[in-house]
């Protein structure tokens, strides 16, 4: 048995309104944890333990920011040295909508320098020497050790749903633009997408409905088996043999318990994305850092530095035409959705690497980033090693309750 | 004669190839401008005027740069006791490839509070007793007056062509997210949009080129006649009698050189427009300025105070549906270009009115920010009182070279 489990919101949230447990009871069973096992998993670039209970539906819920959202009353530290000691002067959207719901600002989780690849300290909690991902290393860990109920991190390639596969934690990656990014670090402005780590996808679905006012809960009175479309696409001899196991233990639950299971077979606008993906990325994200490769180019990363110097020479043109290949992609995108409610995939090709230099590949994430359609991690499953495979439930642009829904139907028949 | 007028940056650019002009030379000139005029027109939030050439196509160009623009060595106020003393530690990613193209920033313009309607100091350099419009009003009194040969600006309404027009000088409106508002005070995160203030569209043109290393440069060779669409919609009777008489005198002369001209009625899809970009700009507002609400709600101008108060009641359906407005008129869109290559409209009901309280009705403006297409504010007409009247270009989306090129086309026409 682990020493840790993540903590539910919706049960802390259910508890707490009861009155069968206090806020300092919240905090002080999440301050053991974390004073155990901080210093080995290095969840936080910055924290302020304290016991707080402000009024709204997150009273007494405490999240986890990556350290690239700004806040008023910690610093913001992007994990570059070109950012130590900057404290913002306000508080980013998304972080004033939950502390407008009454949540606890936990602390800055540890992410990747700039939300890129460049690996910050954080540890898997299910085998520490295996990374947690990336980039939002410390919000997927913290959840999985049950530092907080709840985190908050960004997805520009793969940074929201691989994280939250290794750690074996629901990660939701809302549809684009569904959250504000605003006062979050820029990486490219067309990718980046705020997302949310729970415990489960009903405790996603709660924390994402209740500082937003959106209907995205998840009530399994409400849900009926989905008809499933199993993806197919190029990448798959990418995946690990515990993978595709993974993959079918899930089919064949689903189906046991009255889901229809179909394959759908990837397009060609749909594996143009890939390519497209990165010519958009990269011509953004060297304007994005235009600043820091001004001023401060012996402070990057040489990971960092070395893609910057590749991403100088997409063209406009080059970038003009990925654009249309994404939209041309949004729109075949549709024709997905023919025969069945959701798609399944994985959310990485295997479980965690071992080390910590590496984050893992995003390869299984980076189209639907670019999509921009709803992704949730389906955990649940482990390989031989015990490690956490995760699944990935996808839905159409803006049908995000769909994904949250199915995403909870699976977790209750895997 | 008036004792001032917009620098063209073309022009300063040739002549400091050429070696007939130092930058001290340029920088003198300006700064006897801003000596003279400063004090009656309040366009700068801060500045620390200097010669300065660095390398580059814009070496020698100084750029007035809006007070909602982070900037490293300067203040970023937004026009809000909320953030006196505010020193961003970064550049915002416009700001750092004009810095990176070799421009001069001249200093911070005075903008409107947060770039909604509580007005600056700013005044018109026409008319002192007349607004210089807004949000942008210090980047296009400053232009208007020979401070500085462009500048940038945003436009979430209609604060580019608006201030343009009611000052005299080219206002371009780029596509939206051709150029980045990262490091840009958002005000509404699908609205906001980079734009540029200039002596001519040639100018506008050789500056956004210049800094991009896209190809938007107008060259007169290239450009023949444009069909033209002189575009009717319901706002229309809103228009000044000398408004009326500036869109015929543009008729004519463009017929006389050569152009054909049609009349193209707004669609019903169009018309919705209006109702949709309040909604979602009051919704995402809201919410981008939840920091400020929840901190310093007594720090906000009573306007817009009062505004978010009725914003907080905007619903997250009322907000899905409006998007979806946008959506279908943006789709529409195409059909409008069907017997024409540019439209043109007001960019104002008329010039600027009296008083510095209101800035100005942005009803000609927003519809086109929402479809996120390329405007062009064309100079160059004048109403009885000498006061200067504005007429807008607007291409299809992501055209907008044809923009630039048409507007040119017309400025010289007219």
């Amino acid at each position: 048995m682990k020493p840790f489990a993540p903590l539910s919101a919706l049960s802390i949230a259910r508890d707490l309104e009861a009155g069968t447990l206090s806020p300092q009871d919240v905090f002080e069973h999440q301050n053991e944890r974390i004073k155990a096992l901080e210093e080995t998993l290095q969840v936080f670039a910055s924290s302020v333990p304290k016991a707080a209970a402000h009024n709204g539906p997150l009273r007494g819920i405490s999240i986890g920011v990556k350290d690239i959202y700004d806040t008023f009353d910690m610093p913001t530290g992007h994990n570059s040295p070109i950012y130590t000691d900057h404290h913002p002067r306000a508080d980013s959207s998304l972080v004033a909508m939950l502390r407008e719901a009454g949540a606890t600002i936990a602390g800055k989780t540890v992410t990747t320098e700039f939300a890129f690849f460049h690996p910050g300290p954080t540890r898997n909690p299910h085998n520490t020497n295996h990374t947690p991902g990336g980039s939002s290393s410390g919000s997927a860990a913290g959840v999985a050790a049950g530092f907080f109920p709840a985190a908050i991190g960004s997805q520009t390639g793969g940074s929201v749903v691989r994280p939250a596969a290794f750690c074996g934690v629901s990660g939701y990656k809302p549809s684009f633009r569904l959250f504000p990014t605003v006062g979050m670090k820029c990486f490219s402005w067309l990718l980046d997408t705020a997302g949310f780590f729970a415990a489960s996808a009903a405790d996603n679905a709660f924390v994402a409905s209740a500082c937003s006012g959106r209907n995205l809960q998840v009530r399994e009175a409400d849900i009926s088996a989905p008809r499933i479309g199993v993806f197919r696409q190029k990448a798959d001899h990418l995946q690990s043999d515990a993978m595709q196991s993974a993959i079918e233990q899930m089919i064949n639950a689903a189906q046991a318990a009255g889901a229809s299971v179909v394959e759908i077979t990837a397009s060609e606008e749909f594996e143009a994305c890939d390519a497209a993906h990165s010519t958009i990325q990269d011509y953004e994200a060297y304007r994005a850092l235009g600043f820091e490769r001004q001023n401060h180019a012996n402070l990057l990363s040489p990971m960092l530095s070395d893609h910057l110097a590749k991403a100088a020479l997409v063209t406009s043109d080059a970038y003009d035409n990925a654009r249309r290949t994404a939209n041309r992609a949004r729109k075949a995108s549709h024709a997905l959705f023919e025969s069945c409610d959701i798609l399944i995939a994985p959310s990485a090709p295997g479980a965690a690497p071992e080390g910590l230099a590496s984050t893992g590949n995003s390869v299984f994430n980076r189209p639907w980033t670019l999509l921009g359609m709803p992704c949730v991690n389906v955990p649940g499953t482990f390989d031989a090693n015990a490690m956490p495979l995760g699944v990935q439930v996808i839905a159409p642009f803006g049908q995000d309750q769909k994904a949250l829904q199915a995403a909870h139907w699976l977790e209750k028949r895997v």
